[in-house]
């Protein structure tokens, strides 16, 4: 079976540190968090500037990879969905999806508001939302 | 150094074969396509449904990882930008973000309208767009 090899670029400084308290929607109280890179990538981010909409890609490495079915919100009323089709961060690949704006732009940092990512999350990839969508450009 | 091990979850098959003839993003172009899922994660496919917009998160298998400047849409009159300010898919980690609608579903299979990847691209993970916006849920 083929897999893929994927450090992290960089990581997230948060004051969130437990799953439980974590919100699970940026826009129910997400605060803001530094986006911090590793030396070896930094010219990447050139052209990435404050107000700028980005997705940052993670890995929710607190999440478990074993579960295909949850429910929803973890709220047991609302029936089992496969997770596929569903925001809840346990499945298979642990990638998390976080549209932020940034705030700040310093040396190997960048700020970023409404994360809702746990501190030291690692982050795999940050890609510009161009005209309001996410689709590949 | 941690790195994560990311195996596909499944692949895209697609008229697309050649990244050179690929279209930039899906609205210039992009065909039809099937998502084609791996047995042991097929439980995760349900609650999906036709007409659901997704987003595919796709290993971009063709490209480079040693790039971290590139010209935009490969037009050198527009200049140098870091990777990680454009959608460009040569990049350290190769994920690619795919907006889809979902147009059929079979037994281990799911067809999608403007996919802009190319075929036997590895699948790493789906997740729904809840409000219209990718948020993590």
């Amino acid at each position: 079976m083929t897999t893929f090899d994927v450090p992290p670029i960089g990581w997230v400084e948060s004051p969130l540190n437990e799953r439980s308290s974590a919100p699970h929607q940026a826009d129910e109280g997400a605060p803001g968090a530094w986006l911090v890179f590793a030396r070896s990538v930094l010219d990447g981010l050139q052209g990435l500037r404050e107000g700028d909409q980005v997705v940052v890609i993670t890995w929710l490495d607190r999440a478990q990879r074993d579960v295909l079915a949850v429910h929803p919100r973890g709220d047991p009323r609302r029936g089992v969905a496969g997770v596929f089709s569903t925001r809840w961060p346990d499945r298979p690949n642990l990638i998390g999806l976080h549209t932020v704006e940034i705030t700040a732009i310093e040396a190997g940092r960048i700020r970023v508001r409404d994360l809702e990512a746990l501190n030291n999350t690692p982050i795999l990839d940050v890609k510009p939302i161009l005209s309001g969508n996410i689709a590949e450009r």
